[in-house]
């Protein structure tokens, strides 16, 4: 099934204790797709600038990545952020923001997109996120994600799409700002009670956690010694689950479960390299078989 | 098989940020002698002073726990740790510590506990466990906790008794301090090349990671949503652990992975009221129970 993604695009600046890269590929529209693409047919909506280069392009197209959606915006920018990572790898400041393109984008579908049974809302504001929603028709499962910036100045925009999306995945600081309660487990449950059918917390380096009517569960992140950048992990992690729900075309909890884990499995490539680094050089078999792994470890 | 445990007695004055309690029961051995006594039979060899209440004693034999290595020394008084936990319930600050009849005890093992083939060294100066594990000539499975303060202090002691043991378990900090490395995966397995045939480390309200020369896992904390002091946690989880470990008289992989299953299990009702309160309302099929949930939901 295609499963259609809105969401940025994006060069980044990254630092990490001991290396850094200047403007690579990044974006959570972009790892999103793909990680997807490992699972499913991905079509991606985003805008870039004229500085964009071209061999972005036809990297994500290689994977056989719908690009149609992929709006270049004559005289603009592409969105670049800049970003410095703690000694523990899992926490991180954001030096520099440049919205560029996607301060005015407002994302238009085709008759394609509109056709695509799985929508995947990357980070944005609830005002745009909802706009894509009413145009994606023929979208019947919906899963967004979001961040403290709209928690705080869109709180009423972001409840109301709360009500009409069936999953949200957010990170831990921002489930518990939007819920307004330390604790994670009540915290998942308030964000749950706001509307979607389920809700995933992304924890970094120590996994997720699933919340729906019927279960609660955790899964930890899959334990690799060597993290050299772990930006693009939670768009790859949702990049992941969604695009194995797209490939089984549903979404019960046994499918839900097991995309989290694919999820899990993904972004622990990702954070192995810079960038699409280390995603590049793995195939289908190689998430296949830490997924195995992974399985292994959680049964006693 | 008995599983004998040195450690430390306590009266501990905890707060947290929505309540309080003084001078409640505490103490590593405490937490561990009580966690494991739903598992197997427990020696607990540690001091008090003449403040200790009788009534503790009577508590912990009521669970059958053989306090013939309980010490009460006299005009001593018994070791007290007062503490503040943050708002998120995971980190804490230590507000006072006073060790008390700990400053000069040293444990004395009878034939009972030298028989003992199960031996947790709770948290103490790696002389005095040295010193213990000399004694305990009939140990077959020998696992030391340690803290932050001795590897500080006394790394050389702690690396000699490390190169003894089978098995050590220490909490996240203090693994990348011993390691000096700040990936906990890596950090695990420098401290197993120092010595010891697996290592645990304990990652509070993250669960838990196991090191050995043949395998790396994760096992998460159990997603409660009542967490109203996490004191005693890890001595809890590192009880549940050995105490089932000493109910099959065996340490194989399998027997191992399924006893941390057990201690984070354990750990997860310790947490849910102070001192040893839930744990004084709780029986062996609860703790099944729990276990049974754990293990459907890391299954996918």
């Amino acid at each position: 099934m295609p499963l259609l993604v809105v969401g940025s695009i994006a060069l980044d600046c990254v630092e990490t204790p001991t290396d850094r890269r200047d403007d690579v590929l990044g974006g959570s529209a972009v790892f999103f797709s793909y990680a997807a693409s490992f699972f499913s047919p991905v079509k991606l909506i985003g805008a870039v600038g004229e500085d964009w280069p071209a061999e972005h392009t036809k990297l994500l197209e290689g994977k056989g990545i719908d690009t149609a959606g992929l709006e270049v915006i004559p005289g603009g920018r592409t969105f670049r952020w800049r970003g410095r990572y703690l000694p523990n790898m899992n926490d991180r400041e954001t030096l520099e923001v440049h919205l560029n393109v996607l301060e005015t984008f407002r994302p238009k579908l085709n008759g394609n997109h509109r056709d695509c049974r799985f929508l995947f809302l990357g980070n944005a504001s609830p005002t745009v996120q909802m706009e894509v929603l009413e145009q994606a028709k023929g979208a019947t499962l919906t899963v967004a994600d979001t961040m403290d910036l709209w928690i705080n100045i869109q709180r009423d925009e972001l409840e109301a799409l709360l009500k009409r999306i069936d999953g949200l995945v957010l990170n831990d600081s921002e489930a518990k700002l939007l819920a307004e309660d330390e604790n994670l487990v009540r915290a998942g449950r308030k964000v749950l009670a706001m509307g979607p059918k389920f809700v995933v917390i992304k924890k970094g380096e120590h996994g997720a956690m699933f919340f729906s009517a019927d279960e609660t569960y955790v899964m930890p992140a899959y334990p690799t010694p060597q993290v050299l950048d772990p930006t693009g992990a939670g768009d790859s992690f949702a990049g992941g689950m969604m695009g194995h729900l797209a490939s089984l075309g549903r979404s019960d909890p046994q499918a839900l479960k097991e995309a989290l884990a694919y999820g899990v499995v993904t972004a622990s490539f990702t954070v192995e390299d810079f960038s699409l680094d280390r995603l590049e050089g793995i195939n289908r078999a190689d998430l296949d078989g830490r997924l195995a792994e992974y399985r292994k470890m959680l049964s006693f």
